[in-house]
Formats: C-alpha cells, sequence, structure tokens
C-alpha cells in the first residue's frame, strides 16, 4: 500500500519504518525534503524522503505524527492532498508551555482528533495508538497479555481499514476496542496525563494499559 | 476504625455496607439526618445515619462519595470537622449539563481533588478508586488479573493509610499504584472520559484497566 507518514520525530520513523518492514511503499513528509531527520529515514530504510506535502499526496493512507501544537496548521495547508483518504491521528495536543508533565492544549469538551476532523471535512480521520509508546504501537507483543488499543473515528470502512493495519503490526481482535465516532478519541487523549504520571511512577514508558472485563 | 461516609448514592452505600462489613465503626452522612438513603443504609448495614457534618465529625477516615458538583460546598462547610483528618475523594467531577456522555467541571490544569485539598488546607485528601465502578471497589476480585488501582496525595503517610483500607478491600500490592501528590489526581479525574466510552463500548461499567509493564 502507499503509505505517507508525516512527522520525522520518534513516532514517525517507528511507525515508518514498521510499515517499510512490512513492505508498505513509504513516503515519509518533513517541513523540508532535505531535512536531516527524512534523509536518515530514508536511507536507513529504504523508504522514500519528500516535503509534508509530497508525502500526503504519496500516501493513499497517510499518518499524522507530527507534534500536536503543529499538527493541524501541516495538515490543513496539505488538506487538497488528503481528499477522499484514510487520515491516521497519532498525535496528541500537549502544552509543554506551563512546564512538565504536560498539560493539553485541548481537552474535555473538544480533542485534536475533532480539530483536524473538522479542518480535513473531506477526509476520514481515525485516531488511534495515542495511548503508548511508540515502540510498542508497533510490536505490540513487547508487552505481555491482552493490553489495548482504541480506535475512534466517523468512517467505519476507514476504521476497518486502520484495524487491518493494526493487526498487520500484531495486534490481535481482542486487543483492538472501537470506541466509536470522533468525539470519543476525548478519552484516548484525555488519557495522557494519567499515562504521563505512570511514566513517572514506573520510571519507563514500557507499558500499556489493558481492559479487563468481569468474565 | 471510626470511618465516615459521605454521600447515600451507590458508591457511598457500597463502600460504606463494605466498611460495616469489616466491621468498622461507619457513620453515613447525608443532607439531612432522616434522609431515606441513609436511614436504609443503618437499616440494612447497622451502621449509624447522621448529617453530613456528623459523619465527617465521627470518622478518623472520611469517604467523599458525593456528586462532583456537590462536594466541594459540603466539604468546605464540614471543613472545622476534618482538621487533621485523612479525606479519601472517590468523587468525580462530571458535568451532565451538556448532555451524555458527561464532560468534566474541572481539569486539564487543576482537578477537583486539588480544589478539594485548597479548600481543606488542615485535611489530607488522598485520591482513589475514582476509576472504576463500585462494586469493583470494594471486590476487586470481580475482575480477574492484575487490574490497578491509584493513589494521589500530598501526605505520604496518610496514602499509606488508604493503601491498608485498599488492601482489607482486597487490593494487592502489585495492583496499587501511587501516581504522586495531588496533582497528580488530574490523571485518575481525566480517565473518566475514557472509562465512559468504555463503558459505552463494552456495554458493561464491569471492567477495569490492569497497567501492564514490559517484562
Amino acid at each position: 500500500m502507499r503509505i505517507g507518514v508525516l512527522g520525522t520525530g520518534v513516532v514517525g520513523q517507528t511507525i515508518g519504518a514498521r510499515l517499510v518492514g512490512l513492505e508498505h511503499d513509504v513516503m515519509m513528509g518533513a517541513r523540508a525534503a532535505d531535512n536531516e531527520k527524512v534523509l536518515g529515514f530514508a536511507s536507513r530504510t529504504g523508504g522514500q524522503a519528500g516535503t509534508f506535502r509530497e508525502a500526503a499526496r504519496h500516501g493513499d493512507i497517510v499518518f499524522n505524527c507530527l507534534r500536536g501544537d503543529a499538527a493541524l496548521d501541516v495538515l490543513t495547508a496539505a488538506s487538497g492532498e488528503l481528499v477522499g483518504k484514510i487520515l491516521v491521528d497519532v498525535s496528541n495536543p500537549l502544552d509543554f508551555s506551563r512546564g512538565v508533565p504536560p498539560s493539553l492544549t485541548v481537552s474535555n469538551t473538544d480533542s485534536l482528533a475533532e480539530m483536524i476532523q473538522r479542518g480535513l471535512p473531506e477526509t476520514s480521520v481515525v485516531k488511534t495508538l495515542n495511548t503508548m509508546n511508540a515502540a510498542i504501537m508497533v510490536d505490540p507483543a513487547r508487552i505481555p497479555g491482552p493490553h489495548s488499543v482504541f480506535v475512534s473515528g466517523n468512517d467505519r470502512r476507514a476504521k476497518g481499514k486502520v484495524m487491518d493495519l493494526l493487526r498487520s503490526f500484531g495486534w490481535r481482535d481482542n486487543q483492538i476496542l472501537d470506541l466509536g465516532d470522533i468525539a470519543s478519541a476525548r478519552g484516548p487523549e484525555q488519557f495522557l496525563p494519567l499515562w504521563l504520571r505512570l511514566w513517572g511512577a514506573l520510571g519507563t514508558g514500557e507499558f500499556n494499559i489493558a481492559v479487563m472485563r468481569r468474565p
């Protein structure tokens, strides 16, 4: 599949490399096509390097791995390239302006995923994977047991395609939880404050939550 | 131990009955001492019935099981009875004024637990148990596996006493996670939007999350 990855940080690099490993045709996009990190990605993985707009054009599915505070501007500028496509939103609206741990730039009665969906009405936005570190996103077997990944979006067909990608990463059906429409992304985004405190308490990001039910 | 339980809803009734079963000397407090629900509690369990103020006076440890939107007023009015005591805050700042699922009355850069701690500076506020339904709070064996309960508070000794109570409910040490100071309660409180969506997706409140680590 042709896949675009927007963002050159740890999340973009990890997802991009995993997708190349799964033999997808991947282009990572950066602000400038000669950005060191995007060139590094291309030389390490055999994927392609491009601008945000080029990577958005390249993908039938596009991953938003941008920083939360940059995502909306970049995506809006590339919105013409994303019409009719699936945008997998992995970003978190973290606000470091008040110090650490960060607060959120949007929360409670709105979410970054909803803002993106409103800004790109002809794109199917699917929120997922934002509730764990990058290594676990693409290799859930790092953590034992039926830990969980959440999926939110308005377009059922798009969620189905994203779930297929999750399965290809190693997620099993009993680990994938469809929370509902894109407004349900408020849940996973507002989980971040708890994730950050758990990270502090455990001294590692190598954890995830499992939703465990009464038998 | 002498324990006060403020609030007569499902959470207060469930915690109060469990504490009586553990042979504590429990008084449930309501707005009026002849409130039907508090009299029902007393006749069913053998615990005592009182006003909010009387229950606060009664307890060496006091549970806040009030509705989030009522908690601060009730606690502030009874603050004189809570000096030097431990207040276990189980409440959630749910805001139903915009419909269902509810949003939060406070979030992101503050929390209900912090507001209560600021309002009661001579009381040790410990946030816990607010991330699951009442039946699981007092009987964690309802859910298999090492699912988690979180503890936040500024006073280490108070957290230790609350953890002892949690152990008496059936929580094992590997299930109890100390998140840090009272500001860390922002995490568990902001988990509620995810909890509510999971409740909708699963069709039951009989679940909890487990924090699972890489071995």
